[in-house]
C-alpha cells in the first residue's frame, strides 16, 4: 500500500484499547473490599482468582534462599550485566536541588527529593519478567528511594517464580507480596495490615492492573496506563530482510494486540520481510500469539519516499522505532515521538529489552506523544524555594498588591500591605 | 493542642475531598456528548450551564484589541514584571538532550522533545486569573511547544475578563475558546470541529474539571488533579504574629476546603495569631470564605520542640510551607514534602502565587509526597536512544539470549541468535 493508501486505514492501526465498564466495575469492587478488609480480602481474592490460599503474602527469607539455588550461573551473569548497565546509564539521569542567587536578597531554587516508599507490580503466572523488576527497581534504588516493595501473583504452587526473586534481591528490594492483580495495586495505594501504603505504583499488567492503577491515580502515583505495544521499522535497501522480520516476530509474540509495523519505500525489500515473516513465525513458540498479531496490526507500509515515514512514525507515536536505513543518525531529528530509537541493523528492540541499558518501561498505545521512558526523575519530587529578604519584596511589593487586587484575592494584597507599611492597609468590606 | 494530640485529629485535618458518584457520572455524559457532536454538544452545553449561546467559542482579534483597552497601565507593568520573573526562574529548568559514547561501537542517550500541542484550563466566572495564564503558557513557551490554546468559561456577556485576554496575549497563546468546565476538557482531549486535539491539558479547575481531567487521563497527559490547597506555617519567636495571620488568611481566601496551619512551640505567638487572624479577618472582602475554611481546617498546631513540627509538615504533604524562624536555611533539610517552601519573614504566599518566578501551580491535596510543581519539564518528553555496533551486539549477544530465554520469550532470542549465526538458531517448538 502507498503512503496515501495507508492514512485511509491510520485510524484502524492506531486504534486503542480503551477499558471497559465491566472491567472498571469489577476493580472498583475490588478496591473498596481491600480498602474495607485489607488482608482478609487479599486473602480471600487471591483464593478466588489465583486459587491459591496463602497464609502469608510476604516472600519469606528461606524462600529467597531456595530461588537462588534454582536458578543457573549462566542467568545470574547475565542478569548481573544486564544490572551493571541499567545501574550506569540510569545514574546519568540523577537531578540535582539547585538555586540560584542572581539579584542580592533573592535566593530561588529547586530541591530535589526522593519518594520514600515505592510499590511496583511485576506480571506473574505462567511467564516470569526478571527484566521488568530490574528496569523499575534500579532508577528508584537510584533516585535514593528508602523501600521499595514489589507485588507479584503467586504461582499455582503459592510460590513466586525463582528468576524473579533473584532479580529483586540483587537489584536491593526491600519486601515482595504474593499479590497479583488488582488488589495489589489496591493495598499499594491504600496500605493494610501486611503491605505498606506507598507513594508511588509503577510496573505493566493486564487489563485488570491497569484499570486498577487508574482508579488510584490521583491518591498515589502511577508510572503510567499501559496498552498493547508497537514497533516501528523504518527500512531501506540496506537492512536485511531477515533481522526486520525477526524484530517485528520479537514485538508480535508479546501480545496479540502488539503493533508490528514496517515502513520502507523499497518495495523488493517490502516483499522479502513478508516472505521472513511467514517462515520465520513457524520456528517460534509462541505463534499462535504472533499469527493474531500479525493479522490484527501487523502492517508494511510502503512508501514512495522515506520521508514519508517520518510523518507516519510521528502519527503512531510508537512504543519502539527502529531505524534500519544507511543513515540512521541523520535522520534522528525527524524522530519526535518514540519511547526508545534504535539505531541500526545492530540494534534491535531485544537489546533494548534486557540489556542496553535505557529502560525497556516505555510510553505504549500511541503516549510516547507525550509520555517518557520511566527513569529516575520518576521517583523524585520537586519542592520550589523562595526567600525574599525584606528590601527585595518591598521593592515588588505594588506589583504584587495590583496583581492580587486585579483577581480579587484582598488577603494575599493585605499580606504584602501588612509588611510594607506594618499594618492593615485598610478594610476591604 | 499539643504534638501528640494533634495526631488524634490528623485524619480529620487530613481528609481528601475525594470525587463522588455523581459528579463523576455527570462529566462522563458530558465527555460522551462532546466526543459524539463536538462543537454542537459544547453550544448546547454552553447554553444550559453558562447560561449563554455563543455561535462561536474562539476569542477574535478585535476582542483581544479592545481588552488592551480596558486594562490599567499598572495591570499591564505589573504583568511584565511578573512574566519576566517567571521566565527567568523557568528558564532554567530547561533539559538538554543526551548521550554517551563511553564504549566504542555503543551509543546511549536521551531525546527531549517539546510537546506539540498544549491546552490550557483557566477558571472564569465571578474571578479572572491572569497569573493562572502565566503560570501555565511561559513553561510551555520555554519548552518549545509548538501551539498553545486556553479554554475559559464565557462571562454572562458572552465575552472573556479583559486581563485574561491581556495576559494570554502577552505570553504568547496562539487561541482561547470561550468553553468552561467538563466540556472544556473533553474538547480538549477529543478535539471538535473548532477545538484542537491537543497532547496535554494543564491548568486549575473545580471538581468537574477535576473529575474530567482524571476520566481523560491516559488519551492525553494531564498536569495533575488539583484539590483543595493547604499552607503550613512553622513560627518562633521571631515571627510576627500578624504577618502569620495575613499569610494564613490569604491561603484561607481561596476555597472554603482551603487548610491554614500554623506549627509553633510558642504559647503566646499561638495566642497572638489567634487574636491576629480573628481581627484581620473582619476587614478582608471574602470573610465569608474564610470563617469557612477557618472554622473547618483551620489549625494553630502547639508543638512540644519545634522539630515536631517537621514530622507534622512531612505528614501533610502540604502545597505550601513559610519558614518563619530564626535560621530557616538550617532547616531547609527537614522539610521533604512541599510544593513550595517559602523562607524567611519577608517570603509570604502571595509573592509566590504572583510574582517571585516559581510556578504557582503546585500539588495540593497532600499530593507533594509524591508530585512536583509545574515546570517545563511538563511540557516535553524523553525518548531513549540506543545504538550499538555489530562487534558491541555480539559481545554480549549470549546474555540477551540468557535473559530472553528465561522468559520465555523465544523470537526475542531468535532476533539475536540471527545477527549472531546469520541464520535462524533452531526450531523452538
Amino acid at each position: 500500500m502507498t503512503g496515501a493508501q495507508y492514512w485511509t486505514e491510520k485510524n484502524q492501526i492506531a486504534k486503542r484499547r480503551t477499558l471497559d465498564n465491566n472491567t472498571d466495575q469489577t476493580v472498583l469492587d475490588i478496591i473498596n473490599q481491600i480498602k474495607q478488609s485489607g488482608d482478609a480480602a487479599i486473602r480471600q481474592l487471591t483464593k478466588e482468582l489465583d486459587d491459591v490460599l496463602l497464609p502469608k503474602f510476604q516472600v519469606t527469607k528461606e524462600e529467597f534462599k531456595d530461588a537462588y539455588k534454582q536458578v543457573s550461573p549462566a542467568f545470574l551473569r547475565a542478569l548481573t550485566k544486564a544490572k551493571n548497565n541499567i545501574q550506569q546509564f540510569h545514574a546519568k539521569q540523577m537531578q540535582q536541588s539547585w538555586f540560584t542567587n542572581s539579584h542580592s536578597g533573592i535566593l530561588l531554587g529547586q530541591k530535589i527529593t526522593p519518594l520514600e516508599k515505592v510499590g511496583i507490580y511485576v506480571p506473574g503466572g505462567k511467564a516470569a519478567y526478571p527484566s521488568t523488576v530490574l528496569m523499575n527497581v534500579i532508577p528508584a534504588k537510584i533516585a535514593g528511594v528508602e523501600s521499595i516493595h514489589i507485588a507479584t501473583p503467586p504461582q499455582a504452587n503459592g510460590k513466586v517464580n525463582p528468576h524473579i526473586l533473584v532479580a529483586a534481591k540483587e537489584a536491593g528490594v526491600d519486601s515482595i507480596y504474593k499479590i497479583g492483580g488488582a488488589q495489589a495495586i489496591a493495598a499499594f495505594a491504600y496500605g493494610t495490615e501486611t503491605v505498606p501504603k506507598v507513594q508511588k505504583i509503577t510496573g505493566p499488567g493486564n487489563a485488570f492492573v491497569a484499570s486498577a492503577k487508574k482508579c488510584v491515580y490521583g491518591d498515589v502515583a502511577i508510572d503510567m496506563i499501559a496498552g498493547p505495544s508497537e514497533i516501528c521499522i523504518v527500512a531501506d535497501e540496506s537492512a536485511p530482510a531477515p533481522y526486520i522480520a525477526a524484530d517485528l516476530l520479537s514485538q508480535a509474540e508479546h501480545d496479540e494486540a502488539a503493533k508490528p509495523i514496517c515502513i520502507t519505500a523499497d518495495r523488493t525489500l517490502a516483499a522479502a520481510i513478508q516472505l521472513e515473516v511467514e517462515k520465520q513465525t513457524e520456528l517460534l513458540s509462541r505463534k499462535h500469539i504472533i499469527k493474531q498479531a500479525l493479522k490484527q496490526n501487523g502492517r508494511i507500509i510502503l512508501v514512495k519516499h522515506l520521508n514519508e515515514a517520518f510523518t507516519i512514525v510521528n502519527d503512531l507515536a510508537p512504543e519502539h522505532v527502529q531505524l534500519m536505513i544507511k543513515e540512521p543518525m541523520e535522520n534522528l531529528r525527524y524522530v519526535n515521538n518514540a519511547g526508545a530509537i534504535f539505531i541500526g541493523n545492530y540494534s534491535p528492540e531485544a537489546l533494548g529489552d534486557y540489556l542496553a541499558g535505557p529502560n525497556h518501561t516505555l510510553p505504549t498505545n500511541g503516549t510516547a506523544a507525550f509520555s517518557s521512558p520511566l527513569g529516575v526523575y520518576d521517583f523524585v519530587k520537586k519542592s520550589s524555594i523562595i526567600h525574599y529578604d525584606k528590601t527585595a519584596l518591598l521593592e515588588t511589593a505594588d506589583e504584587i498588591i495590583e496583581l492580587a487586587m486585579t483577581e480579587k484575592l484582598t488577603a494575599h494584597a493585605e499580606s504584602i500591605n501588612l509588611r510594607k507599611d506594618g499594618r492593615n492597609a485598610k478594610s476591604y468590606n
